[in-house]
């Protein structure tokens, strides 16, 4: 398969994001093409020593910063690297893309060059949700849409339980609804209806509701909610666990005892941080999409995007979009019936 | 001013709450009338020592437990040391109440039995916000209207910000929306409108959104959101400090290098736990209601319960609830204009 790495989408770019496609493609056997200022990839490849024929360079003229507004960033530069990257899955010349760029940007750009799956009301921007176990559940939408409808939800919860099973490995993933109460009649009109919606759903494996106290223990494969308290859970996890770190160190550098003994610990408490962070994971796809689209982290580094490049390699060889067709086609039905006027 | 305490409600009750009642009333001048089982209630003043006229006793039959259904609760117990503690200030036997119990059926009860102040929509479950700066803010609503409109969330900023101004200290308290971004144009369509309502608040120094991620860095004084959303953040703080401190625990627990070097740590991470502990600041009322009532934790010891009655005291000091009413009366034709058919 044919992967084009955004080589100019992050904040680590390019230097980063071509180790990482360099590593990824000794390691794969799929064709990995940089796509952005081919000199300046060209001066990295070098310096790198990189076999000729390891990688190949598609030139990509202008950038889309993180700060950008998306809609008019998408609009304005069509030959951005991240444009240019989906136009080549549009084309055919590709079979998938991975960036670490402007995540408003790359979905408002996924949506309009690719569209998305028929049937599917809205692509989900999905995280994987690290606990306390060894193996991170997933969590959408995170924010691509904030107002949902009950039917949404459950599409996400279908997209999400496919994503678990087949690039995750977690056999019948358990699918909550992150809800303000356990019972079935507890929380606001979106999450009541879509409880009732989602109890009759045979092929999810769902377990009912999850509050947000119990998210990072592990109880659920697949979390469910709208974009916006996905978005606001996922930046408090970030604050809260950014804030009791940093109160942590602040404790440790107390005096000579303290910063004797954080020693010691220190080695445990990188463990802790890393599981905290849902950044280390590399990143996740925009589910629902016409196409395979894999968001790293904007922060990533070389050894993540080498994840997110592998993992993207994983989906397409899972062939989840076609998994997630044909689970849209039996709920055809239902889709017609609320479709709205978009 | 009287308060009458719930000597029935919470996990600890009735000896911890009896004990932090006497505790208060050692050091007010207020009247405190202990709510309950009469025999159980002069067994612990004995045991305790407590000087004939310190405190006064009013019987009350029934328990309300943490578990029972709110609603049912409260029409099938009327004489539940709750309910007859409510009964008391709308019979003008009491000024104020105090409670830890059943937080659903205290809102009920409170609601049906007092009502909620003219002109104010819903009344709003508040909590103190912890952070990192030494003055914890407030947020609201953390529970009680899983959907909320526009115009309830204007409300409850007022009210938290008179409660911030008044009981926190806080001059001129900054308020802000709890948002998916912080430009004004983020969000879903309940933040966005109320948003372009806030701007428009002369009375308010509001300061434009808030991302979670910025909550505990103490970036706002009062943070207004709809129960759903609230309820979301004070659990998933609460669950990710909870995560933290027991893999850190963990960690801690490893050797015997790890464990001399966490007895060093100790005292400060038992202050850092304190600080990102809600129920540490005892409690708070529910704002919009008719009357003073005030919820201490679930978890109170004496020590909250003094504090929780000695917040209500400053709260009926402060007069909080005729502050919330003179602002009301600014906003009565919108409110009317708003009003629904409950």
């Amino acid at each position: 398969m044919r992967i084009a790495v955004d080589a100019f989408g992050g904040d680590n770019a390019p230097a980063e994001i071509v180790k990482g496609a360099i590593a990824a493609a000794k390691e794969l056997d799929d064709e990995i093409i940089l796509v952005g200022k081919e000199n300046e990839i060209n001066t990295i490849l070098k310096s790198e020593n990189v076999p000729d024929n390891l990688v190949s360079v598609r030139h990509a003229d202008e950038i889309i910063g993180t700060d950008e507004h998306p809609v008019a960033a998408i609009r304005a530069k069509k030959n951005s690297s991240l444009m240019v990257a989906l136009k080549m899955v549009k084309d055919n010349e590709a079979d998938a893309v991975v960036s670490a760029g402007n995540t408003g940007a790359y979905l408002a750009g996924a949506f309009r060059v690719l569209g998305r799956i028929k049937g599917i009301k809205r692509p989900a921007l999905t995280t994987l949700m690290p606990n306390v176990t060894d193996s991170p559940g997933v969590i959408l939408d995170v924010g691509a849409n904030a107002d949902c409808k009950p039917f949404q939800l459950v599409q996400f919860a279908h997209m999400g339980s496919i994503y678990a099973e087949h690039i995750l490995g977690i056999k019948n993933p358990r699918v909550a609804l992150l809800n303000i109460g356990v019972e079935e009649a507890k929380g606001n009109a979106l999450t009541k209806e879509t409880y009732a919606l989602l109890k009759n759903e045979e092929k999810l494996n769902f377990i009912g509701n999850i509050e947000s106290r119990e998210v990072l223990s592990g109880g659920a494969d697949v979390i469910v909610c709208d974009g916006f308290t996905g978005n606001v859970v996922i930046k408090l996890i970030e604050g809260t666990a950014g804030t009791l770190f940093s109160m942590l160190k602040q404790a440790f550098y107390k005096n000579l005892g303290t910063k004797l003994a954080a020693a010691v610990l220190k080695p445990g408490l990188k463990v802790i941080k890393g599981k905290m962070d849902y950044s280390e994971y590399g990143g996740a796809p925009f589910l629902g999409i016409d196409g395979v689209v894999f968001k790293a982290h904007g922060s990533s580094d070389a050894k993540t995007i080498k994840n997110a490049v592998s993992a993207t390699s994983a989906y397409l060889s899972a062939g989840i979009n076609e998994k997630i067709k044909s689970i849209v086609a039996t709920m055809q039905k239902e889709a017609a019936e609320t479709e709205d006027d978009e």
